[in-house]
């Protein structure tokens, strides 16, 4: 097996975390995995969703979107056809989900932390990629609350990371790109935690069935993958 | 550990496939798994999407919805909200997918198969009872466009169903009830064919992360589980 | 002139009313018109709508809505095309009023009731079927506020029942199935109280007009097919 | 039993049929009932909807709209609401239904005729102004018709228009207005044709229900007004 | 050159302003440019929204539509459609701004004035017509508030007024009409007050750019046909 | 008079226009105009819109958007609000109707071309900057099309670029930043030809109404800014 990239198995792609991309927002990252290009930015707002006024905690949500040609063909603008597709509510939900694992609410104060993926170039794995660097920007975001004087205690638990895994040419791969993915016989979607338990785990074949065994190399293979994204994010909080 | 229903770890709900369950259909069925209680219709319409004219091959595509007071708290209709939430996309995507898996499209002729899972009663798993219970209608179907002589070969190329396994304080269990799944740390579903191959593996962790060896628990509890309901879906069908 | 049911044209249809149909509404009945089957669910919600607001008295609205293949074509679920269409608004508000009817909404304290119709199996006379179904559920939906002690005296006012009755072949029929109501020159739904006093009465030529006589004609059946289907309503509402 | 306006029981009120009104349509017609005036179009379009492609055969259809402050109080557009209210739905159903038995669509040729009812003042009874107004447009779009040799023979069968009745402080009364309208126990519309025949009869209890004699009553009231309509009309259609 | 309609290139249309026009709202305007037909209605509501709250000012907001068949060719109705159109919110845009410049919103109170502007009958410059008529019914509902004693101040600064300009066949006209509109090589439109001060300049190549001085030329047409607007206005304003 | 930013008053911001921006676009252009950044994108699509089919013809249309922490305060996104909001559709309109004036539609071939302008970072000037940027990216797509062959002829006719002017604190200013763009008396967005005509003028009295004066003076500074942004199309066009 040869992948089109020429990378091995067990190679991610060329990974950059860039802080501060734009100037408004309280955390802002582009998070670039190889071609794939996504702008996170977190935002604060004070005030809670009215489902949990009144009980002291904070509470984080998620928005995901594409340029309409992020892709290889222009999709249309869902704000022109005015709603969002099941696949972006479907990750953005992912993103929501797997960023307030990170956190404690309690600590957060009555704080609504807004996080924002947009995807300006894809190329594959734009979920995985959205939530590494939207995890980045959060960190940015709650140094401004802390600043202010707007948190509880420390609200940040653990650190998230998001890799995809697959089966591409009957072999294990990680992190694929656009022609892998379109390619591949299975695609594994793994979130986890630095302290290497998992958040998410969503597998889907595309062709044949996967098996156990080939889901268990799969799983060891973004154990891997998730080390060096959690180095990486490291080193780009060092201010 | 005690599982509010009484049930040993490993032990699924009372399950019932009812079939025929309305008229009109080309395949109908009630399903229950203990409260939860859904009717998949699998409806079939001559032609295909646009983005398959042509090709000579069928299609399936499948909806999902609950009757608003199908659970403890009564929900806005999404008809009347005007739009389905992010959650009903989520579970009809995913029901989608699993029962496409099922079949060769090839072999199916330009006809498209709508699959509708309606829940009137929910008690948690409803996404894995849909799919276990559309799977049967979609047998009963494909037998409909047989007789009418619609098909090109034999469509069917395994079964599927579904089930869930969650971590519920702090033991793995199988086919989790609201109770359960509302306070469990980790919900998982699975969907497998009849050969015991993966189509799909959602595991979400809502509190604590789950580690390598509760996952691997789980997984094979679901495929302790899913022998059973192959079973049970073969029983149903016996005329 | 013969029915297609081999009915005597004063004959209503088999009718059934199922209490506690569903688990967790406070009022729930399945009620079936022959092959017309309406899951009628009514629930409690403490709170008045805005324009109620401090004016110490309930409220009650309705809903209507059809499971895609409840009837012999498949349609398109409102949900997913993002609106109600003008026949469901029609009816719903149809059903709304009547059951507003019969109750002293000054009584009900500050509660609105939801009344949810959901048609699983349609054969004609959805409406008329739904509004006699859901007058049972709302008894027992306002047990359950009296045992809360949430009422402000006794609100039903009177029962209320619905019928369809039309011109078939020239001849005035009771209670339409979809064989006749697809063929009727006149279709006439008529909503009664128990007392013989009328609600609603909405007449439609779809061919010829109809005459005076014949208007007369049909009255005289829908209060005939009433009597009965009140006797039905106490019946079922007896412990 | 004074009536606000001082008419009797079975006095219309004053009504006026002004053809021409705008330039662009084919048939425009401002009609008014009183203070009530309404804006009725009729425009002609080659070709049908899908459903009857290819069949050979017209139709016809309707909408209504009221300007946001044809009212007492403003009401929100329904433009930038995004959506229909289902009051506006059913009345633009019940003009459509009324006007498409004034045809035989056979003779139409395969054009479809648009209805507009505009209400640029409301002071009760909008619907049956609309159409008994939208009728004499209609004559108009037909002569264009003829004169440009669309028509396969004579597709008028019937003049229709329409008329509201009401119980107002216990008794009977023709042609309500908005007083009369807010406070009667009892409303009533009917649309006729002008050989006497029914076309539509809506009969809605507001307050107690109403008894059958009571609808006799309105009955009789509703013809006597209709056959001044039908006057009415005649004399506006002569060149 | 030579205009369709035979005007001189400075020539206005004749126009016409007739006050309280509908007796619903507190200002109600027929204004009509030769056969453009508007009716602009002012509606007063206490309260402003959400954002001004508490600051003790008022609020105007302006909405437009188009009966369907205004124009040549039905347009689809927009509250059917689902949204108004993008030139629809342009125009209606600008008549907000363009009154607002007409009052000294902390002299009103906290109100909200509603200004609708519906096109019964287009033949080009409609929005230009609405503002110029929707200003003498916004006069006439600033006296109702005056009355009423809902003032704290005299709101109004200035009167405002459009008209539009162009360039057609090579030379500068004014008060373009549907014929010229859509002919014309540069449209462009102008919003002045009373004082000779503009409010809002619009233009627009429809096809060869414009040059600087083409552009006075119609800056100089259009201020003579401003103070003519002007004096028109104030003899509809003499009682 | 001290700009906020410093400048002088004739004195544009820093222009910056990267080509090649995203890899997927037929052309693609980052655009800053000091911190205002926008993506504009141009991608070709073979086939016209209904209006234009078997015309020979083709066609530019264009949309906007903004990210939602593109600006100070976080937006709330249109594709879940369900819909672009009336400042975006005027916004896109005027960037269409710009570019289509730098082209011949007739040699354009049967093709359309979508323009995407996204907005990443805004501070003033995000439509004047959406334009001058998109326009660098249409002469790269019409570069693909003529590799292509897929042009009947040249269809450039001339180069479009917008900047904004304004008066702030009563003098004339060039390219208002964010802080003068909201504290401006008025604001004038000028779109030209590189031969110095007017393609389209738009300008609004935030305060007080402007005079011919003042409008002359902003018209002569915007076409001093038009000279030297043109020269930076053109440098930017070097390959």
């Amino acid at each position: 097996m040869k992948r089109p990239s020429g990378r091995a198995a067990d190679q991610l792609r060329s990974i950059r975390i860039t802080r501060n991309y734009t100037k408004h927002a309280e955390g802002s990252v582009l998070v670039e995995f190889g071609d794939t290009k996504v702008i996170c930015t977190v935002s604060v707002e004070s005030g809670v969703p009215r489902f949990l006024k009144g009980q002291g905690q904070g509470w984080l949500t998620a928005e995901y979107g594409m340029l309409p040609r992020a892709t290889g063909e222009r999709n249309q603008r869902e704000a022109s056809r005015g709603k969002q597709g099941g696949r972006t509510l479907e990750i953005q939900r992912l993103i929501g989900r797997s960023l307030r694992a990170a956190l404690d609410m309690s600590k957060l104060g009555e704080n609504t932390l807004y996080v924002d993926c947009d995807v300006i170039q894809a190329d594959g794995g734009t979920r995985t990629a959205s939530i590494t660097g939207a995890m980045v920007a959060l960190i940015d975001a709650l140094k401004v609350l802390k600043k202010r004087g707007s948190l509880k205690g420390e609200p940040l638990k653990q650190m998230i990371a998001a890799v995809s895994v697959g089966i591409y040419q009957g072999e294990p791969v990680l992190d694929l790109d656009y022609l892998e993915d379109s390619a591949a016989e299975t695609d594994l979607n793994v979130v986890m935690t630095n302290a290497g338990g998992f958040i998410e785990v969503q597998g889907t074949a595309e062709g044949a069935p996967f098996q156990p065994d080939e889901f268990n190399a799969m799983l060891a293979l973004a154990q891997k993958g998730m080390n060096e994204i959690f180095e990486l994010q490291k080193a780009a909080l060092v201010d």
